[in-house]
């Protein structure tokens, strides 16, 4: 087990290596930990080769331009810059909270950004200034909307996290596709196979295959096929798409330029980033902000009273188990994956940064 | 076949008849058979005798009051006055695209408000002022949570309509629900199971019978199982009742005060009747109107144009199926099922206006 503050320091040494200010450093540290805490390591430390790639590969920039291209009140278009998501996202975030203290609501469009860890990460930044934080992004295209032979659409996670009185906030964060990608490599490494469904191979039919996605295979949406509410899937990963890059003018669908080794490039797209899209909404801009937190207190515990189905505990109030996890892992540790341990041996190589594997 | 005028003049007097003005009595009947057009049959004349109903209980009014509890710039608490959703949503919706006018973006949550019709309706709204349109709302709980026994939430619809240029909008409508209640009372009627995976039994356990919504079952998530990423579809379905209900202190969840009888009432529940959002964002807020537009045309051509799976046609755009549908019944008629032949014929006789059984 690795103590937190050892892969805190040792991701920001990265980060440092990679040219990141001392600060930027340490915030897309945060962003990451934050992932390994709340045990969503899909989207931890397994994608740090994947960030010091895209730099190799000189697809991102380390020092981006944070620029507002366009605004209203509530509103703002920004550019990336081709920077690190990691870096972009929380200023975005910022701008929306800004905007959301004297409009009542802020909406920010990211276009030129990458990919930008757990989007919950940002939605949750809003808790603490007594806002609802929303959080969307489009990704690299996997998933095969509803009749399509392909894979035409990301994964496109929303989080949406709401504060509470007494309670602890809930917190949405979730990939609209059925699984993540992330998932997917998970059952493939450990030589597992997909539960029917959730697959298809190179020609739209069903499958099992946990490798299929190296192999022109796609996810289905959430949902399945039509009889099943696959359609809605269809819908839900489309609006998280044209809200994070047709807003904002980011490459949509399967225009984005994959960061996947095993997506084919669609020849020739301009590269316009990967797009994101973040909202505000003060707790008091609808009721008072004490209305508001009575409000969500009777809602949590409603339904985290409610009978459960035989042999379920309870109904699982979406960021429990998460934040039980990070009480957790502070505490006890966080253990890696094989992938990610080679991982960061292979990173801490590069940058001849000193890594001890346990 | 029913031509469109006969049933919308029909509808109208029942509205009338019901103590609407004119002009209300008219704006409630286009609620309706846009539904009847759209082929969301479902939401349409078959609700007329549930709205009948609602009156002669005097559980609604049908003169409310439209009060604006609390605002900010981009946001606004409306107390619909325990009115018809036909009346008061458009009046919210219309608030909506007024703050959006000037604050970029306008959001207003609805209470005390009824049934209103498709969500569609009002986030097409948006469309002719040039900006997107959002809706929400929640219903009688039929959806149980991943884990719960019981019905605890509603099929939650969300409607978003975005303006393209050359090509038609995307109007994606559709209940959080992996199926509506509507279509589990079709199959019902027509003697058909419902397909596996979609109900459960009044101990939670899976079930393909369609009367069981009637008998203490309950419509799983959209997504199923854990495994099929059912707990996404209880977060989305959350997100809308919290989005619908929370912000605005209308009932939640388990404490909607249901309009279907064979819902059981939680005795004792305050009834501030059912709580509605819409959004409305100019297209403007984040690019120019001109490269939104492009972008639209743009993503709409891609899936459309994209290669289907063997047997089936094309990627269907959300929103086209309907529009041909609109096309097709204002010029060959409607066709209307028993049960909405029968509602009518009952309704007629309630207020003594003629209605012709073709």
């Amino acid at each position: 087990m690795y103590s937190y503050s050892y892969l805190f320091d040792f991701t920001q040494s990265v980060f440092e290596k990679m040219g990141l200010s001392t600060g930027e450093a340490r915030q897309a540290a945060d962003i990451l930990m934050r992932a390994e805490l709340r045990n969503i390591s899909t989207h931890g430390l397994v994608r740090l080769p994947e960030y010091v790639r895209l730099w190799q590969d000189k697809r991102i920039t380390v020092t981006p331009e944070f620029v507002v291209v366009h605004e209203t009140p509530s509103t703002a278009l920004v550019d990336g810059g081709k920077g690190l998501g990691l870096i972009t996202a929380p200023k975005a975030m910022n701008l929306a909270i800004e905007k959301a203290k004297t409009a009542g609501t802020g909406w920010v469009a990211v276009r030129n950004s990458y990919h930008f860890g757990i989007a919950g990460y940002y939605a949750m930044k809003a808790l603490e200034h007594d806002m609802i934080g929303i959080t969307m992004t489009n990704t690299n295209p996997l998933v095969a909307p509803t009749y399509s032979k392909y894979g035409m659409l990301g994964t496109n996670p929303i989080a949406v996290a709401i504060p509470a009185g007494e309670e602890p906030p809930f917190v949405a964060d979730f990939a609209t596709s059925p699984v993540s990608r992330g998932k997917v490599d998970v059952f493939e490494s450990e030589g597992k196979d997909t539960p029917d469904g959730l697959l298809q191979d190179n020609q739209g039919s069903p499958t099992i295959d946990s490798s299929i996605l190296r192999n022109g295979g796609a996810l289905r949406t959430l949902g399945g096929d039509m009889a099943h509410g696959g359609h809605k899937g269809f819908c839900l990963t489309s609006i998280v798409d044209i809200f994070s890059a047709v807003f904002s003018g980011a490459n949509f669908g399967p225009t984005v330029v994959p960061t996947l080794g095993y997506v084919k490039d669609k020849a020739g797209a301009e590269d316009n980033g990967i797009g994101h899209f973040f909202g505000a909404m003060r707790i008091d801009a609808f009721q008072t902000a004490a209305e508001f937190k009575a409000g969500m207190d009777k809602w949590i515990r409603t339904f985290r009273e409610a009978e459960p189905v035989d042999g379920k505990e309870r109904v699982i109030i979406p960021g429990d188990p998460e934040r039980k996890s990070e009480a957790k892992k502070m505490k006890e540790g966080i253990a890696l994956s094989k992938k990610s341990l080679d991982g960061l041996k292979n990173v801490a190589g590069i940058f001849e940064i000193p890594f001890e594997v346990l």
